[in-house]
């Protein structure tokens, strides 16, 4: 006998990611490698860190390494409602809770909302960690098209068709992963319509949110919907934020904004899967948060808004006709659509002769499309690599183009 | 509308823990407390974490804030297997897990083997948050009675009658919380056998194995079962550990040991659900162990064993005549059990007149019963304060047993 054979039908859906399988490839030493969508570690404030630690340890270190309450650290709530409510979305820290990364608030999202067959509606393409966090929970996904104006009313009858109801419509409003593209407020307005209509919750994730380099903010789905309804606790819109691109990824300190009953039912699931999130490095977090926050993210926007723009100059320069491509105002990534050759054909013949790396575009699709488009990550490359990388891309391209005209 | 209308199913399985509840109200000033289950913070190797943790950023500062694989971190992982081949379970790194506390991995086990309705075997009492973990994932309970030689058939049949097939049995071997009991190496064996007739996992809690005062060790489940197969990868049993009565339980640092497939499921789900435990963290804990854990461990087996030799004694002492207790090897708990009274009625009325507090024992049963049975715990309080609470509980349970008997 062996153990897998006794495994909950629910693993069926879980399976290894295709783009962290390629990641342990793709980043070995002497590719030029745009595939990660990571911070670049040199920008991590870590002098701050290293000092607020020390503090932290001195002054409090037997409540740092202590057991602590599920809702998570009350001075970093309170710092994060004050964070939320610079963003249009007043709250109170007892509808904040502190998760471990806003992975983590997706799986429990998940967990909250999904029984086997319940409807997810998600953007092809989105961020692939939802689905990984969705997919334990088993649910059906449909297609949320923000821009496209499809029916809430054709949307529920594919649900009540399938014998499922739809609870949550999931999405990246701002820069998202992988496109690097931002949602107008028309068709923000236009989502928390729909799931009025489809009497449905909304998952915002504003991982990226911070990280604007042009143009206006545009405000936050969650401050709309309280725009609209004036008091969170009446709001079906689900906030969750982070502070992996902000402060530090590997501190795995991230929250969720949401009415009281969500808050509630999350802290009940947060208690019995890890009793909280850990004591020290809320604390460490809410330090370097409230000395340099500000001044911290207005020097990552300058940097990846010139890498963001470098990144947009060398794709004109060097991409063949026919390839076209997002112009993000914010995040880590730009996304290629190309005029007919299949991505992962692509990143091995620009792996074995250009040495180049990159994510086909096909692991962020729920339904298993997307074989033309590919991520690119222009955020741990400095200027001169990204020119020097898009003129691989456009020779490996055109290289493919005339094989595929000559059949080579 | 209200989202709580479309919860999941699973939600109704997740209530507020009554002992945690009780808990805040319990840790209140001027009560004398041996309700908290948590190591005392005295002893937390503070000075030792604050140093490991400056050489961390100075070292290692960027890798320590930045993503990091799932399984963990590699040399932590190493130094487990070492720590496992001291209690007789050879193992790789690549069969070690690293997870956020050992809470996690129950999550996880839960979330890897049940299926709504399928049966979990666990003690009567049990540990709280196994159930609280395991409740999201609905399972049917049924008693694992390791003395008791109920017979695997039977359990079967059970199990079949519910429609259910029986996935594990959960248990912790060594000074359990709440009993603070020990299972014997006949008992270990037996649930082998249990195990294998019923063609189940087994589940070896060992969050408090490290911590005995007296007595000689007991192989682990998992060591036992090694002996007899001689491949962990054969192995039905999975150990889960913790750093959290050892170094520090805020860290958040825990692990599970098992047979290859078992161990890379679970870092699928580790990934799904909130990519990996915090770099840093694992860093830390890996120092601190590296370098002290045996001194460290020594120290809290001398302080740990005189408060419970001290507390033994004082039951001894004050305790009327048919209150029966548990004499603990190891961990943190005295378990006691009322001649009649019901403990929650005791704890009012402690609470009342003594400003004495400990745990209604009636949360650890999966089943509701277990009103005369209260856990006490002596890991927090010095050697005169246990006399002076056992005296003040004495004088409780007198109270009650005369207020009964006389019809106050």
């Amino acid at each position: 006998m062996s153990l897998d054979q006794i495994f909950a039908a629910r693993t069926q859906r879980m399976k290894a990611s295709e783009i962290r399988e390629l990641l342990k490839l793709l980043d070995r030493p002497g590719i030029l490698s745009f595939a990660g969508g990571i911070p670049d570690p040199e920008l991590f404030p870590t002098r701050a860190f290293a000092g607020a630690m020390a503090e932290v340890m001195d002054h409090d270190g037997r409540a740092a390494l202590q057991y602590s309450v599920s809702e998570g650290y009350l001075p970093l709530r309170r710092w994060i409602a004050g964070h939320m409510a610079r963003l249009g979305i007043a709250c109170d820290a007892d509808q904040v809770l502190i998760t471990s990364g806003s992975q983590q608030a997706l799986d429990y999202l998940g967990k909250l909302f999904l029984s086997p067959g319940d409807t997810a509606l998600v953007t092809a393409p989105t961020y692939l960690g939802a689905l990984g966090a969705f997919n334990p929970y088993e649910p059906r996904y449909d297609r949320l098209e923000p821009r496209a104006n499809r029916a809430p009313q054709d949307i529920a009858q594919a649900a009540r068709a399938a014998g499922s109801e739809v609870k949550f419509a999931y999405l990246s409003a701002d820069f998202a992963n992988p496109t690097g593209e931002t949602l107008d407020q028309a068709g923000r307005e236009a989502v928390l319509d729909m799931a009025e209509a489809l009497d449905c919750a909304v998952i915002e994730d504003g991982a990226y949110q911070a990280l604007r380099y042009r143009g206006r903010e545009v405000p936050t789905l969650l401050a709309l919907e309280l725009a609209r309804k004036g008091d969170l606790d009446a709001c079906r819109t689900i906030y969750t934020g982070s502070f992996s691109k902000t402060l530090s990824p590997g501190l795995r300190v991230g929250w969720v904004v949401a009415a009281r009953p969500v808050i509630r039912q999350l802290v009940l699931m947060k208690q019995a899967s890890d009793l909280h999130s850990p004591s020290f490095n809320q604390m460490a977090v809410h330090a370097v948060a409230q000395s340099r926050f500000d001044d911290h993210v207005a020097m990552l926007r300058r940097v990846y808004g010139r890498r963001c723009e470098a990144m947009l100059e060398a794709l004109g320069r060097h991409m063949p006709a026919g390839v076209r491509w997002t112009r993000p105002d914010g995040g880590m990534f730009v996304w290629l659509t190309l005029p007919q050759a299949n991505a992962s054909d692509l990143l091995a013949h620009a792996l074995a002769q250009y040495d180049l790396a990159f994510v086909p575009g096909r692991a962020f699709f729920a339904d298993g499309s997307g074989d033309d488009t590919l991520r690119l990550s222009f955020s741990c490359a400095g200027e001169a690599l990204i020119d020097e990388g898009m003129a691989r891309l456009g020779a490996a391209i055109r290289d493919l183009a005339g094989g595929a005209g000559g059949g080579a």
